[in-house]
């Protein structure tokens, strides 16, 4: 039987860095992209064209797209929020961003100072430029907002048909605030994957309740095959103390392939570029960095006979 | 549509407790479990009858045992693994107890000094005394053992089929070292519950890889409906640092009731028993008294519809 294969989308350098109060060296950013871009991924949110004094630690993008190398078969993505980010990302040669808004009208007032339907003209006018470089979308606090709860499955449809009428395929939807629960992530993947057939999604949990990995499975037996994840499970914000990370690259690669599914990782090489984070950081989230690998374990073990 | 109940056992007072280094007074114990008698929770493990040498955190069961409020429809559980252990619960006037072995020789070896063939001899050494209290069943690594991988599915029905023949009904199928996966929790539960319909099982999960949650919502679709957790999500073992605790019992109820199970548990009461626990052993590992429940979150917000 061939095994499903799901993609995993590293963001530890976008998602993780970014809310580190520290500013983390250019030179280290480029080591630890590097040593990702060797582990088998096949897509790296690497950076975000944002506001230096919004997000300090995004600052070096352009250096960071000049300086790493581009390895073959691996994706290079960064996040914009507007036309101006599109434009230095266009500048700085980027061949895909994804352009982030939120399922709530409060989260992005809150996080991009306007409505999501001006969101939606920003990217409208984005395509307009002709570019090259190619689009994704990006919904926020899709599961559940922290100022205005789960949004109604028509605002989900809302979002989703406004991409779509600008002819982006790619959208992921984000557990923003770790709040979603399983079965709410499989009824909304099932739902916009039976109602949009022409659309892929990926996934972006937060495992702010211990409920990020149920949610990605939940995700991927709806039929999600792309997950966000992040090297030594950086993310959250440092600045309020209930926020948690994203799902640890290595755990998520470990415990898949453990399970039947093909990620095409290197998890060793993952590891060591999660234990490179570690120290330029300070500090991490990830059971496979702490209590190792699942696939050591059972190295020569009998398998689980399966009944089904 | 009524709602699908989950039991949720709370062993944190023997789990929790047996693993801290300090020695906890057994007035602040008698507090905590006072307390958590009073959320709801249908069945407590509050002590076990172990060797004061070897568990010396569990050296004041017997006068828990006379000290402790006995809440009504409140079970009260101890863990034991030998005759010692049944003869000192049965004199202090435990109900229940749960006698616990392992899944495979070497970790029932190294856990309690002896084959497993013996540990049944001994459950039956107890049965023949012919006492009111109660045994249940307790298999630890039954998902993944550190010395042997996962044991195959014919040797968990080997133990089972012991249990059967001791005419004990309700077991506990641990995963001790939380190295279990969802795909294998759904399959061994399937398999032993469409092989052994008269069993009845509870799931004991560990977070040591991040999948606790997930394994525990796979058994429970496979059609287990007891589960144990830890107030504050204590457990594992602080010796070890890559060991993890168990769920935590708030951050599970309030999860499952977010979906839609009952569990007949004040989320309120368990957090203030969580608090409590939290003061007493200076640490804790849970998402509810981390970040708050989803509940409040949603409060007034608008539901998701599910499609499904």
């Amino acid at each position: 039987m061939e095994k499903k294969k799901i993609i995993i989308k590293e963001v530890g350098p976008r998602d993780g860095f970014q809310m580190e109060k520290a500013i983390i060296p250019t030179e280290d950013k480029i080591r630890i992209i590097d040593r990702l871009s060797e582990s088998g991924i096949s897509k790296i949110q690497f950076t975000a064209f944002m506001h230096p004094k919004a997000v300090p630690n995004m600052a070096d993008a352009e250096r960071l797209c000049r300086e790493i190398r581009r390895a073959p078969g691996v994706a290079y993505q960064a996040l914009i929020a507007n036309q101006k980010g599109y434009e230095r990302a266009v500048a700085a040669g980027v061949e895909e961003v994804e352009f982030t808004l939120s399922a709530t009208e409060s989260h992005n007032k809150s996080n991009v100072n306007t409505t999501t339907e001006e969101s939606f003209k920003r990217i409208e006018d984005c395509l307009k430029l002709g570019e090259r470089t190619r689009i994704a979308g990006g919904v926020a606090v899709a599961f559940g907002c922290p100022f205005e709860g789960r949004p109604p499955v028509e605002r989900l449809d809302w979002i989703v048909e406004n991409f779509r009428g600008l002819g982006i395929r790619e959208v992921t939807m984000a557990d923003t605030a770790g709040v979603g629960d399983p079965r709410q992530v499989y009824a909304v993947f099932s739902h916009l994957l039976e109602k949009y057939p022409d659309m892929s999604y990926c996934f972006h949990p937060h495992n702010t309740h211990g409920t990020a990995f149920a949610n990605t499975l939940a995700a991927i037996q709806a039929g999600v095959t792309m997950v966000d994840t992040s090297a030594a499970g950086l993310g959250g914000c440092p600045f309020s103390p209930g926020a948690s990370g994203n799902l640890a690259t290595e755990d998520l690669a470990d415990i898949l392939e453990n399970m039947g599914y093909e990620t095409g990782i290197r998890l060793d090489v993952v590891l060591d570029a999660g234990r490179m984070i570690r120290e330029v950081v300070g500090h991490s989230d990830s059971a496979t960095l702490k209590s190792g690998r699942l696939s050591d374990l059972f190295q020569g073990a009998v398998p689980v006979q399966h009944n089904h």
